[in-house]
C-alpha cells in the first residue's frame, strides 16, 4: 500500500518486449515494458489485454486494420484477436492483465519470456 | 479496439467523487474520477482497488497512516482494507477494480453513484 512511481520502475525495465511486474489485483498483473520494433502476431484465448502508453506511441496491429496509440491513451484488445505491437521508436506501457497472460499469446516460441517483479 | 484519450473523455467527466466507465476487460472495469475533498470512510469486501493519478495529487488515507501519490504514480488498496481518498485540489484518477465495485464500498450512503459508461 505504498505509491508506485511509473518512472522509477521504468529504470528497472531492461530490454524490449520483456514485461515486468509493479502490482497485483483481483487475479490481474499490472505491468511495465519497453517496446521497440515488432513483435510477434499472436492472441490469447482467455485474456483481454489493456495497454496504456505512458511514454512515445505506437501502432497496434490488427488483421484488417492498425491504430495509432499515443501517450495519454489505451487501447484494449480483446481475447481472441489476433494482434502485433510495432514500434518504430521506443515506447513505454502499462499493461493490465490476468495474471495468466503470457506475452506471445498463443504464439509461443523464443521471445516468451515469464515476468519477474520489480 | 480504439485508442481511448483520457484527456478526452475527462471533459466528459463532471462532479467529483463520481466515476465513469471508459473499459472493460477480464471482469474489470477502468473509470475515470475528478476528486476534490475527502470521500467517505469505506473499504471493499471482495474487492481491490488500483488508483493512477493522471493530474495532480491526492492523499490516500488509512486508519494508521496516509501516503500522499502524484501524477505518474499508482496506489493499489487491497480488499477489506480502510481507506478514504482525500485531495487538497482537484486531482483526476484513473481507476481499475472489478465490474462490482461500488465507490462507497460497504459505507453506502448518499454518495454512492452507480457508474455511466462515457
Amino acid at each position: 500500500m505504498q505509491p508506485i512511481n511509473f518512472a522509477q520502475k521504468l529504470e528497472l525495465v531492461n530490454g524490449h518486449f520483456q514485461p515486468k511486474i509493479i502490482a497485483e489485483l483481483n487475479g490481474q498483473h499490472v505491468k511495465l515494458v519497453r517496446a521497440l520494433g515488432e513483435f510477434v502476431w499472436h492472441s490469447h484465448a482467455d485474456e483481454d489485454e489493456a495497454f496504456v502508453v505512458l511514454r512515445g506511441w505506437f501502432r497496434m496491429e490488427f488483421r484488417d486494420r492498425s491504430e495509432v496509440v499515443k501517450e495519454g491513451e489505451m487501447i484494449v484488445v480483446p481475447r481472441g484477436i489476433e494482434h502485433r505491437p510495432v514500434a518504430e521508436e521506443e515506447v513505454c506501457l502499462m499493461l493490465f492483465e490476468p495474471v495468466s497472460t503470457l506475452n506471445t499469446g498463443d504464439a509461443g516460441g523464443e521471445r516468451t519470456v515469464v515476468p519477474d517483479w520489480i
